[in-house]
């Protein structure tokens, strides 16, 4: 497995896999890699000849105020979990080396990012896919694989791909959790063993709403206002938004008459998670 | 030659030329073809093994109140004309093609395209980089072409592979011009007789500023007041800006101690023309 940390030795690499007429699998990571990484690297790994892993905690998708100082940091550990995976090449290049002095151009949606994280993460999604415009120019993957914890960010970047006409397939994978229902992610690692409790209000929201859901409750209104009921019942929650929206447009839903997504965002004490659930 | 309407035949076309191993030279036009873009479309000849002209009039790089709706629209001429240089394809979509419903994914740039012509067109340079990213990632040139009668343009579009890490060599071609001097540009057609005249004064001003700064004056408010008069002795001239500026950054210079460009927006009538020289 090679680490390349600079772009040009990046573009050699991916140039000599492209001779060889083989196909490129992506998987963009800000690292803290924990299995739902490692469930999307799997399935890159059994659908492309080289897979590609990327490492960039991106400075440019996290509001003023937000957590990029305290967001999870393991570059070592992260390399040899990845490691084990049979990947080919992990690209994590430093930041000025990203966005060198000079910088200037962003790329941006509106509408699809107006809903859910986007109206309370004002900036998050320029940055999401700004970074994700350029390394899929850096990498030329023909697949690149996202989970499904992150719905919207799934959408905003099938989104990309299609307007900007971009060759590449986007895999969305099911959101991997723990075996109590808690969705991965990198931000779990700051919950202490009080909120890692309280946290599995989240999952409880989300199977409240499939329930109501299974027995023919169609009124995105009721249901919103028991999973809030769940959340609340919990001590040291916060909730950000809980929505049932279009499940393609992310527009909201006041009858569930298409296929939609109920979308949770919660503060735990100091830290904010989300999860999703498709309800069709 | 074909002529390719559908991005789908389009993106096989280049695959199939990919796969031959032959290098793509781009001309990206908004039709109205003039001997300008014939001079792109021959460099490009002798420099790549296939070459591609785009045709395609953008409506998201007019504002509103601009002259979208009475730019030239020839295409069948064009046709013609193209047909003559040896190219390979026309790629000439429909707006629908290239926007479709839903569509809401934008480039932009600031401090580059907040000087010249982006200060008094302020979506203009958004439509370009937004166009361009979209039509690179459809042709995927190897060499793009640009003329230097538009300099700002090929400033934005130079800064915009380097920010997004496209794999793309800017070709900038030098301006061409009527015996007399005027810069050929699509909207010459719409000078009447007079009008065509009074335009040899927009390059009038900037022989001024050459033989100026040959004359080691060094001043750019003295060079720009010099360069206004000339324009201001012709009659039904407005200008719309001059400005010196740094020719890396476009930012204004009152000292000419870098390399600069001399920019000049006039109006002739009813026709804003744009022309611009290089001092150092």
């Amino acid at each position: 497995m090679e680490v390349i940390t600079k772009i040009n030795e990046m573009r050699a690499k991916v140039l000599s896999v492209k001779d060889r007429k083989k196909s490129i699998g992506f998987v963009p990571t800000m690292g803290a890699i924990h299995d739902g990484h490692i469930s999307l690297m799997r399935s890159a790994r059994s659908e492309n000849d080289e897979l590609i892993v990327s490492i960039f905690l991106n400075p440019t998708q996290f509001d003023k105020g937000e957590d990029f100082d305290n967001y999870p940091r393991q570059l070592n550990q992260d390399i040899e979990l990845i490691r084990k995976e049979n990947v080919d090449v992990i690209f994590s290049p430093g930041t000025e080396e990203m966005y060198p002095d000079g910088y200037c151009t962003n790329v941006r949606q509106d509408r699809i990012t107006d809903a859910l994280c986007g109206r309370v993460r004002p900036g998050h999604f320029n940055g999401v896919t700004t970074i994700v415009t350029k390394l899929f120019n850096i990498i030329k993957p023909d697949r690149a694989y996202f989970g499904q914890k992150d719905y919207q960010q799934s959408a905003v970047i099938e989104r990309l791909v299609r307007d900007l006409n971009m060759d590449i397939d986007i895999q969305v994978c099911p959101t991997v959790r723990e075996e109590d229902g808690l969705a991965l992610s990198s931000r779990n690692k700051r919950l202490n063993l009080e909120e890692r409790q309280n946290a599995l209000s989240i999952y409880g929201s989300l199977l409240k709403a499939r329930s109501m859901f299974a027995s023919n409750i169609r009124d995105a209104k009721e249901i919103i206002e028991e999973m809030a009921s769940v959340i609340k019942k919990t001590n040291h929650t916060k909730i950000d938004y809980i929505s049932i929206v279009n499940a393609r447009t992310l527009e909201d839903l006041s009858l569930i008459n298409e296929k939609a997504l109920a979308a949770v965002a919660v503060w735990i004490g100091n830290t904010r998670l989300i999860d999703n659930t498709i309800l069709e």
